[in-house]
C-alpha cells in the first residue's frame, strides 16, 4: 500500500502540467469523484477557468462484475477538452466516459490524464505518470 | 499572508464533517473552482457520492466592481443539500450562486459550507471554521 501525500501530489501536477501545456485544453472535466482534487489543481496550473464534472459510479452485482454509471453529463462549447481522473485502473470508468462525450461533440477534440496508471487498464490516458503497482491511498481519501 | 497546507486542510475537513453530518446531505455541490478539493474530501469523509459543480468566475471592468457570472447550474433531484466554497470573501459568490440554486429548486433544503470565512463577508456559510484576516494562499492555488 502506498500512501499518496500532498507533496507527491504537487509535483505530479507541475510535470502533468508541463506535459499538458501544449495541448492546450480550454475546459477540464473531471470525472468524480476520482478526478475532481486532481482537476482543481491542474486548472489553476495551466490557468483554465473552464472546470465541469461528469459521474461515474460503479455498481457491484453478487460479485459479478460492476456496471458504470455515468451522469451529469456535461454539455460542452469549447473544442479542446482535458478529461481528467486521480487513476486507469481498470480503465472502464475513463473508457464508458470518453465513448459518451465523444459521441456527443464530435467535433471537440479530447485528451486524458491521470496521475496513475496501471499496466493492465483497457484505457491509457494520453497523459499519464506513474504505473500503480499495488493499492494506492490517496490524501483525499483517508479521513 | 498564510500558507494554507495539506495538513491543517485534512484537520479541517474532519472538523467540517463533524458540523454537517447531523444534516445529512446527499448532494454536494462545489462551487468552482475554488470549493473543487473541499467538496471532494468532505465527499469522502462524509460518504457522499453525488458531487456536482456550478461555475462562478468574477469578470473585473475597468477597476470598478466586478460582475460575477455564474454558469454550469446542475439540475438535481435529491432534497438535502450542501455548497461548499474554500472562502466566504465578499460573499457575493455565495450570494448569487443561492439565489439561483434556490430559485431553480424551490422544494430542496440547502446549507452552504467554507474553510474560511470574512467578517465583513455579505454571506455567511451555515458551516464555517476560520475566520479570514489575511490573504490565504491555498496549497491547491500554488504552483
Amino acid at each position: 500500500m502506498i500512501e499518496y501525500d500532498c507533496k507527491e501530489f504537487k509535483r505530479d501536477v507541475v510535470s502533468l502540467s508541463s506535459d499538458i501545456r501544449s495541448f492546450a485544453p480550454q475546459t477540464i472535466i473531471a470525472i468524480a469523484r476520482g478526478g475532481l482534487t486532481l482537476a482543481h489543481s491542474l486548472s489553476q496550473s495551466l490557468d483554465i477557468r473552464d472546470v465541469q464534472v461528469i459521474s461515474a459510479v460503479s455498481y457491484s452485482h453478487d460479485k459479478q462484475l460492476s456496471t458504470i454509471k455515468i451522469t451529469n453529463i456535461p454539455t460542452i462549447s469549447t473544442s479542446r477538452i482535458l478529461v481528467v481522473d486521480d487513476i486507469a485502473d481498470s480503465g472502464r470508468t475513463f473508457k464508458e466516459v470518453m465513448t459518451i462525450l465523444k459521441e456527443n461533440n464530435p467535433s471537440s477534440e479530447f485528451k486524458t490524464a491521470s496521475i496513475f496508471y496501471k499496466k493492465s487498464s483497457i484505457f491509457q490516458p494520453d497523459f499519464r505518470l506513474k504505473e500503480a503497482k499495488e493499492w494506492i491511498e490517496f490524501f483525499w481519501e483517508k479521513f
